[in-house]
């Protein structure tokens, strides 16, 4: 198979985490519910792709998200162990008695931006998040797991329109200070351009917080997302979500495509002789398969052109 | 309609130019051949979106290129004055002829940078396309014409894979030498990454040729296209060719997606607060207009979210 031409370039990192999030945020946003089956293959050809960091489901409450109900019965079915982190994302503290029940090692927790989003998706204010969050990161952190934190709307809201960077720091680094060892800045709507993506990151790294914290998630509704994650490269970030194929959409704007796609994302990064441990090859037949169940072509343009 | 945030980053142009290729290598590479009045009303609709230069249509060989063979009746039917630029290809001289007939006062001629396509596209050798090319350059010039060139196969060869810098620099060079004023390399499969594109333009910069006689042509068969002009942007290009819709398919590769689309351009250079004089509005319809003459969906994420 065709692979890029390496041309390093000084001052990005030698090597990157790549943290997937397919089985979670893209399946829940695709409207086919899939057997459990295919879901612990599609995890298990993640796994053989050489994927580090693989987020498996949802412990939400299952009538909220049909499409992840069988959480427990997937956990069951893959290999915990397998990769270094297979984290599950938890809303909740019933979600996190659920997650420790199943003996998962690292939790997520989805945290928003703007007072908007958090009173649509949490029912909650943006303070008031805190009061859930609190309790559950503790006691994770107190059975010894890792927790990541989500933030979404960090790059823009789709009723508020433009988030002041001022206020995704503060309540970015109001995660951190729970306890979460991750903070993953997510522009859910796909809408941030490269100079807001380093006016935000540098508000982080102004305020102390270590780049190492930092992670990010673009959507490419707009198309911009592999130059956000250029422009966060550059900046030192070294932990990229991404969805093989472009899986999901974005559930609360208007959006016909989805995550930035893991394999366009590698390619980049191959050819910038960045180290991942994917083997693109191999994820590109996961991507094929997995559209292949879903009844769709992939989305993304790595995927179109090899297949 | 949504725009995006505004947050420039230092070092980058105030303004730059938009070369629009759509009617002519967007739709040469699309199978529907269009009513010429259809193609006069795409021009006029991007002259009304605000672009500056707009690449009409080539005086190929009708034979050649059924999609373009109406040439001379749609330069008829379009207001050659009524932006800055408005080129038309010119394989040989013969096509000059036809363009000098036609009273257009710019054209673009399309050179190699390898043997390989040298052979197939030009039916040339890498050296021997200058003897094409020299004496339509010094006629166009003598005329009072502007010339553009291309160099395809600047950043990867389908059939060679690898091209080494020096060679780019080296016919592209020449090209410069012949009296053209502006060079646009082209990523013609779309498989260049960052650290390639710094290395060409680099290469360019390094051996006396001033940033401004340059442009960037990249395609999103694998997804860097918008990662590219970033890329080619920060290090001071000026002149960005893209297509409406991302019109154009790569008739030398398995590729299934076009041109870098002018919408998630321009989306990414209004958010840098970086002037086109594009109305994205005005752009995002013509581009849905051009679609559904087409029969197709569009390529590009701006216009797929916003139709």
């Amino acid at each position: 198979m065709r692979m890029p031409q390496v041309v390093r370039q000084p001052g990005l990192p030698q090597r990157v985490t790549i943290y997937e999030v397919g089985p979670r945020d893209g399946l829940q946003n695709e409207s086919t519910i899939l057997p459990v089956g295919v879901k612990a293959e599609f995890v298990s050809r993640l796994v053989d792709a050489g994927l580090q960091a693989i987020e498996v489901t949802s412990f939400v409450r299952p009538s909220w998200v049909p499409q992840l109900a069988d959480a427990e019965e997937l956990i069951k079915a893959v290999d915990l162990g397998a990769v270094p982190r297979m984290p599950v994302l938890v809303p909740n503290r019933r979600g996190l008695e659920r997650a420790l029940e199943a003996g998962v090692r690292e939790i997520a927790i989805f945290g928003s931006a703007t007072e908007t989003f958090a009173k649509r998706n949490l029912n909650s204010s943006l303070d008031d998040q805190f009061d859930m969050f609190e309790p559950v990161v503790a006691e994770a952190l107190g059975a010894g797991l890792r927790v990541r934190a989500y933030l979404s709307m960090s790059f823009g809201d789709p009723w508020e329109g433009d988030v002041p960077v001022e206020q995704v720091v503060s309540v970015g680094r109001r995660l951190l200070r729970l306890g979460c060892s991750e903070l993953s800045l997510g522009d859910t709507i796909g809408v941030g351009t490269p100079g807001q993506v380093a006016a935000v990151i540098g508000g982080f790294l102004g305020s102390g917080v270590d780049v190492g914290e930092l992670a990010v998630h673009f959507h490419d509704t707009f198309g911009q997302a592999l130059s956000n994650a250029l422009t966060a490269l550059r900046l030192g970030v070294t932990t990229f979500d991404a969805s093989a194929g472009g899986l999901g959409g974005c559930p609360y704007a208007e959006s016909a495509t989805g995550n930035l796609a893991t394999e366009d994302l590698v390619w980049q990064l191959s050819g910038l002789g960045i180290e991942t441990g994917v083997d693109l090859e191999s994820l590109v037949a996961t991507t094929i398969w997995m559209s292949d169940k879903l009844g769709k072509r992939p989305e993304s343009r790595v995927a179109t052109v090899l297949s």
